[in-house]
């Protein structure tokens, strides 16, 4: 459909495909704007059906539930990249959804991504598809070992992907990564991974919050730390990357850009994947910035102005992964702010919350 | 019942009886901690109902859907302290009732109120109670013209009080003000109100916000300024008086205290009066603060431990009454933070949002 470009009026209803603590935070923000939410999930137990009396129980393509559901909300947005593309289509021809189906569809595909952004010149690890198992004995020559294999739809969190060491573990991994085809990406001998979350407007406004520090344990993130310790010039480069990202895109909404930091006298940056959505990496803005990247996503996909992403403090965001939810409450301070899931099963892996603690000077 | 002191396990529910802002908001810090609400409330159309799918629609005084309510609960609070006594004493005789009963009793009787805080040597305007016509005459002939004769109960944003200037005024007023006793205010010569909120843990921590300079339009709230321009002694005064009124009233969750500030070389303070709950002069600390009073409510009844205060940066709150409303999303700059309580119908005099404005040095 046309995209309309004016404000929505408050009282208006965003739909969000996926019930998880994304939505539920996207439903939160929402909230304090005036706005309702009606969040679309299978999952009879989701998360955000706490946080509002708005809800449809369907698959992801049920065209009817998704026609019912379009015809109940102003405008559709989503949590995951994952969304199936009939799915994004039946709803985009109903209501505007933001961001965009281009977006979705380069974000779920690796190689897609890969190769939308080495077009626009952002510096990517040096990668080959990978269709047969000569290609990839072609790519593995091409960029040598170590490597990494990988799917180039439904990976996270570090499934779907094997660290090729030597030439015999190639043929292995080949057979046992579904669907093909998969990606071989080169090894890069990164220092630190750093994340940026971005945000455009309906008017164009770009907006990006801080960089953060990544670090990851058993492939989940584990904390972010803003400030990230790098230089001035590197931090303002990849802020200026995902402002590049977000214009290609003609991008409404938050996106999350994750970086490698190639160290050296001069370090340099490759972009490692995008997120078309608020972004785990992003969820300090909640404690120290007026507008948090929840809000600043509502700001956008309603056509609101966006909020300033200026930081009032430094702040270390911590995941609560399966039982390191038992720190709440008994073991939090007066500096940490705690955002439980309303997740009732901690079961090992699980994200069941954060904690953004203040880092006093 | 006897008061557990455990703290609520995330995943339970708190009960709040009123569904206006406050309400919702305190529903949605709750959310953010794990926690689920559940809302109480006469008025099918609460605000508070869109951030919940837990909800009662009954009266205060429904003693049946009183205990159904508490039986679906694990503790309870409101949003107003003119919760009825009865519904107070079946609530707490199921339920933890945080704040307590002897809050709403206090706080709900401008008698009460003064005579307690007189009790412990917190100054206040000086004032006499009026049963009759006669009373009234010699409160008058007692604290002087111009003086302020105000219902004992429900009055509110300025509702249920006359301002007496002249001796011809005092009949005319005592016969409008309903229902009787009254209570006549001497006149404060007060130079700014300022205010305070003020919690209690459930172990008896105490912890304030920074005080708030208020200034009103039409007896509604229209601004709070923080940092307040007042001397630091006085500042800490008044902090020092609202501790000792949570201390004196055992009291459990957040408390506000409302202050005339006198003038002269040496300011000194008077307290107007208390609310039992989250306060409107306390909605700036959503935006600068790491607990915001809302989900320093929610520790509290909840008996976790009390967040930090400290606020991050200046700010000032602005009520959005009736049409200011419209202002929401065509004029809010970046600097700005609208928070919407999602109310159909503007009225004249309806409290329909605020925004904090962040004041950079």
């Amino acid at each position: 459909m046309t995209e309309p470009t004016a404000p929505l009026a408050p009282g208006s209803t965003i739909g969000i495909l996926g019930g998880g603590q994304l939505g539920r935070m996207l439903a939160l923000a929402a909230a304090r704007l005036g706005l309702k939410s009606h969040i679309y999930c299978p999952d009879a137990q989701s998360p955000a059906f706490d946080v509002t009396p708005l809800k449809t129980i369907a698959a992801y393509d049920d065209a009817e539930a998704l026609r019912v559901f379009a015809g109940q909300v102003d405008v559709v947005t989503y949590e995951f990249e994952n969304v199936p593309a009939a799915t994004a289509e039946i709803l985009a021809g109903l209501k505007p959804l933001r961001p965009g189906a281009n977006a979705l569809a380069i974000s779920q595909d690796r190689l897609a991504e890969k190769t939308f952004l080495a077009s626009k010149n952002i510096p990517v690890a040096p990668y080959r598809a990978v269709q047969s198992l000569e290609d990839l004995h072609a790519a593995v020559a091409a960029l040598g070992l170590p490597a990494v294999l990988k799917t180039t739809r439904l990976g996270y969190d570090g499934k779907g992907q094997r660290v090729l060491r030597a030439p015999e573990d190639v043929e292995a991994a080949f057979a046992q990564l579904q669907p093909h085809p998969l990606v071989l990406e080169g090894f890069v001998p990164f220092e630190k991974e750093i994340s940026v979350v971005v945000a455009r407007g309906l008017d164009g406004t770009v907006r990006a919050f801080d960089a953060a520090e990544n670090v990851h344990r058993y492939h989940i993130l584990h904390t972010s730390t803003v400030p990230a310790a790098i230089p001035p010039g590197v931090e303002k480069h990849a802020a200026m990357l995902a402002k590049v990202i977000v214009v290609a895109l003609d991008y409404v909404g938050v996106l999350g850009v994750e970086f490698f930091v190639l160290g050296g006298d001069r370090p340099t940056l490759m972009v490692n994947e995008i997120a078309p959505r608020v972004h785990n990496s992003g969820h300090w803005t909640e404690a120290v910035c007026l507008t948090d990247q929840f809000e600043q996503h509502i700001r956008a996909i309603a056509g609101w102005p966006l909020g300033d992403p200026q930081r009032m403090a430094d702040v270390v965001m911590q995941n609560l992964i399966g039982d390191d939810v038992d720190v709440v409450p008994g073991g939090i301070d007066g500096d940490t702010q705690p955002h439980l899931y309303g997740k009732a099963e901690a079961r090992p892996g699980r994200k069941m919350g954060h904690i953004n603690r203040i880092v006093r000077s």
